[in-house]
C-alpha cells in the first residue's frame, strides 16, 4: 500500500455511508490497514463512526480499537452488542485485551472475561494485577518458550504452532524445568542452526526485567541494548511475559511529555481534547499556587512603593528585568530537563552544569543588559536609570541560570511528586530577583544621590 | 547479564587502570555489553577513557563509539592510529560508519574511506549524500533481498550468508529484475513456509518510504504500523536501504524535544553539556528578541505613567496580572504542542480547541481573579482596586488561552522555521494584555471617579 494513495478514502467512505452501501464499505475497509481505518473513524462524526465500526470483522475491529483515542473507543464499544465485544476482545493480544477490559465498567468487564476463552481469560486477569506503568503492566502473555533440552527443530515447531496468535515473534525464550528464564534465541540464529542442535548451545544471556520494574527503566534498557522484544520474569525468575518495542515507543513519548507537563504545572492526565470543565479543574490548583507566588513577588515591589512614587519610570522598566529573567530561566530549564531525560546529566556533572548555566546567565545578562541600557537611553531615559537596568538584568539572568538549573536537578534527585512544577519555583526566583535587584539598587542610588 | 550486577564495574576498572593491569581489563571488558562500556567511558576522566578504549578490539570499539556523546567520540578517535580507526569503522554498519565519517576532518574521512573495503566504502559514500534528517540519512545499506523467483530455501540461504554482517535481520525484501521492491517477508513467515515454496507467494505488500521522506514522517509510519524495519527506495522504486526501529526511537525523542526547544526559544542543536560559550551565543539572539517585545510591553506601561503616579499600588499589582497570564499561557501551549505532536489536534478540531482554551482561560481567570481580589482586599487594598484586579485577570487569562492555542497551531500549519518560539509571541500577548487591561481599566475608573 503506498502512502500517497490513502488520502481519498475518507471522502469515499463518507459517500458510501450516506448511500448506506454497506457491501462496498465492507470491501473497502477489508483492504485498509487498521491504523488507517482508525484515522478515518477519528475524522468521522460519532454516528458515522459507529456505523462503520459495526461493519468491521471482529479481527479488524480488535486492531482498530487500539489505534483510536480512549473517548472514541468507549463510544464504539458502547455501541456494539456484548457478544460482538467478546468476539473482538478474543482477537486481541493479552496486553491489549487487559488495557481495553480495564476501561470497561466492572459488570461489562466480568462478562467479557467470562466470554473469552478460559486460557486467555486467566492470562488477562493475571495482567490486570500489575500497575499500568510497570513492566508487568506493559507485557503480553504471548511468547514462544521452549525447554533447555529442546532441539532447533523442536523449537521451530514451537514457533510454527504459536505463529498464528503472535505478531512479531522476534525471538524464542529458553526456560528450565521450573519455567525460569535461562536464555534467548533470535529468529535469525534459529534459521541458521542445524535442526539437531540443542537450543541451549545457541542461546544468549537474556536482558530481562522483573514485573515491578518501572516503565521508564524498561524503555532505557530497550534503547541501551537496541532490543525488539524483552522477557519479563517474576520474583522467582520465572518467565511470565514479554514486552515488544512498539509498546516501548509509546512509553518513551509519554515520559518525555510528562517531563514538560511537570515543567508547565499541568496534571499528567490532561489531554488536548479533554472537555473544558476537566481542564479548568486540573489547571486551577497550579494557577492558584502561581497566584500565591505572584503576591509574594508583588510584596517585594510593595516594599519599594516609595521609590517608585519618586520615579515612575522604574515601574515602566521593572517588568523588563523580571520578564527577561523568566525567559532565560525557561531556556535553562528546557535544556536541563532534556539532559536529565536523556541521562546526559548525572550526579557527576551536575555541579559543572550549575556553574555553566550561571555563567551563561551572567554573560547573557551582561549582553542584554547593555542593549537594554542603550535602548532606554535612546528612548530618553536618565543615564543612571540605564546603569540600573544593566546591573539588575545582569544579576537577574545570573539568578535565572542558577535557579533554572538547580531546581529541576534537585526535584529530579529527590524524586518529588511528578506533579511538581519547576517553572513555579524558578519564576518566583526570577520575579523576586528582578524586582528586588532593580528597585533595591534604585533605592540605593537615590540615597547616594545618583538618581 | 543482570541489571544489578553491572554497577561495580566502574570502581573495578578504575583500580585496574591505576595498576596498569591491561590483561585483566581486556578480560573484563570482553564480557561487558558495548553500552555498559560506553557508560563507563563517559564516567572516566578523558585520559583514563583513552587508555581503556585502546584496549578494546576493533569490533567492541566500533559498537562502543555509537554509545557515547560526540565530544568523547572525537576525543577517543583522535587518540587511536589511522589503521586502528579504519579497522574500527570497517566493523560498523554502513549507516553508523557514515555518521562517524561525517564527523571526521575531511582528510581523515578520505583516508578511512580508502582504507575500508571497496564495497563498504561505496555504500558509505552513497549514504553520505543524503541529508541527515531524511529516510536516506537514517537508512543502512545492510539488508537481505532476494529475487521474486527465489524459493524459501534459497531465501534462507541468503539470510545465512548475510547473518554475520547484519544485526536484527527481521525481514527479507523481495525485488524484481530491476531491483525494484515488490514485497516483504518476515522471518517467522519464512520459518513456517515449505522449502520449495516461491518467495513471492508468501510476500506481503511492503510499507516503504522514498529516500527524501522526512524523518518525522518515517517515525510516524513506524508507530502507525508497529514496524521493526522498513525498506527505503529511490525515485525509481529501487531498493536502496532499510531503517531499523532502534534508529527511529532516537528520531521520535529528537522530534519531541525539538518541539519544546522551539517553544522555549532554543537552538535545536544545543545540548546540556555544550560549553558555556556555545550556549551563550546560541541563546542570545532569542533573548534579544524577547528584549524587544519586553520594551514593547513596557511602552504600554509608559502610556499609563500618569495613572501609576496617582496610585502606586497599581505598579505593585500589575505584574500579578501579566504573570498569571504567562503561566496560564504556558499551560495551554504545552497541552496544544503535545496534541499537535501526537496528531490529536488537526484542522478538523482546531477551532474547537481554540474555543475550549479560551473558555478554560476565561473560567480560570474568573476563579483566580476572585481569589486575587479577596487577597488584595485582606491585605488592605482599596475595594475598587480589587475589582480592577478581578476584571483584568479574567480578561488576561482569556487572552492567554486564546493566544496560547492560536499561535502554536498557526506556526505548525504554516510550517514556520522550526527555530520560531511560540512563547515569545504568546508572552508578548499576555504582557501587553495584562498591562493594558489593568492600567487601562484603572484610567477609566479614575475618570469615572471610582478610584
Amino acid at each position: 500500500m503506498s502512502v500517497e494513495a490513502k488520502k481519498d478514502h475518507i471522502e469515499e467512505i463518507k459517500t458510501l455511508l450516506e448511500r448506506l452501501d454497506h457491501d462496498s464499505l465492507r470491501q473497502l475497509v477489508a483492504e485498509m490497514h487498521a491504523s488507517d481505518i482508525g484515522k478515518v473513524l477519528s475524522e468521522l462524526e460519532d454516528e458515522e463512526a459507529v456505523e462503520l465500526f459495526k461493519l468491521l470483522t471482529p479481527e479488524a475491529a480488535s486492531e482498530v480499537l487500539l489505534e483510536i483515542d480512549e473517548r472514541l473507543r468507549k463510544t464504539l464499544i458502547a455501541a456494539i452488542t456484548p457478544d460482538k465485544l467478546i468476539a473482538v476482545v478474543d482477537e486481541m493480544e493479552t496486553d491489549d485485551a487487559a488495557d481495553v477490559i480495564s476501561e470497561l465498567p466492572i459488570e461489562d468487564a466480568k462478562q467479557v472475561l467470562n466470554g473469552i476463552g478460559k486460557e486467555d481469560s486467566l492470562a488477562v486477569q493475571k495482567l490486570l494485577v500489575y500497575p499500568e506503568d510497570t513492566a508487568g503492566g506493559k507485557m503480553q502473555a504471548e511468547l514462544v518458550s521452549v525447554s533447555e533440552e529442546a532441539t532447533v527443530e523442536e523449537t521451530i515447531e514451537a514457533v510454527r504452532r504459536r505463529s498464528k496468535d503472535i505478531e512479531q515473534i522476534a525471538n524464542v525464550f529458553v526456560v528450565d524445568a521450573f519455567n525460569r528464564l535461562t536464555g534467548v534465541v533470535s529468529l535469525d540464529k534459529l534459521i541458521l542452526a542445524g535442526p539437531d542442535v540443542k537450543i541451549k548451545t545457541i542461546a544468549a544471556e537474556p536482558i530481562k526485567v522483573r514485573t515491578d520494574v518501572d516503565q521508564e527503566e524498561v524503555a532505557k534498557l530497550f534503547r541501551q541494548y537496541d532490543l525488539v522484544a524483552m522477557p519479563v520474569v517474576d520474583y522467582d525468575g520465572r518467565l511470565v511475559g514479554r514486552i515488544t518495542v512498539d509498546d516501548v515507543v509509546d512509553v518513551i513519548e509519554e515520559e518525555i511529555f510528562e517531563d514538560f507537563y511537570r515543567v508547565a504545572g499541568l496534571n499528567l492526565e490532561e489531554r488536548a481534547l479533554d472537555p473544558a470543565t476537566r481542564s479548568i479543574w486540573m489547571r486551577a490548583p497550579w494557577l492558584l499556587i502561581n497566584l500565591a507566588t505572584a503576591f509574594l513577588a508583588a510584596s517585594v515591589v510593595k516594599v519599594f512603593e516609595g521609590t517608585i512614587e519618586k520615579l515612575v519610570i522604574l515601574a515602566v522598566l521593572m517588568p523588563i528585568v523580571a520578564g527577561m529573567g523568566g525567559n532565560a530561566a525557561t531556556q535553562t530549564i528546557t535544556v536541563v530537563v532534556r539532559g536529565l531525560a536523556l541521562g546526559e546529566l548525572s550526579l557527576k556533572n551536575a555541579r559543572w552544569v550549575l556553574f555553566k548555566e550561571a555563567t551563561v546567565g551572567l554573560a547573557n545578562g551582561f549582553l542584554t543588559g547593555l542593549v537594554a541600557t542603550l535602548v532606554s537611553y535612546l528612548l530618553g531615559a536618565n543615564i543612571m536609570v540605564g546603569v540600573l537596568l544593566f546591573l539588575a538584568m545582569t544579576a537577574n539572568l545570573f539568578i535565572a541560570g542558577l535557579s533554572g538549573a538547580f531546581i529541576p536537578i534537585v526535584l529530579k534527585w529527590f524524586k518529588v511528586d511528578p506533579a511538581i512544577s519547576a517553572t513555579v519555583f524558578v519564576t518566583t526566583c526570577t520575579d523576586i530577583g528582578g524586582f528586588f535587584s532593580f528597585l533595591g539598587l534604585a533605592t540605593v542610588f537615590m540615597r547616594m544621590g545618583l538618581l
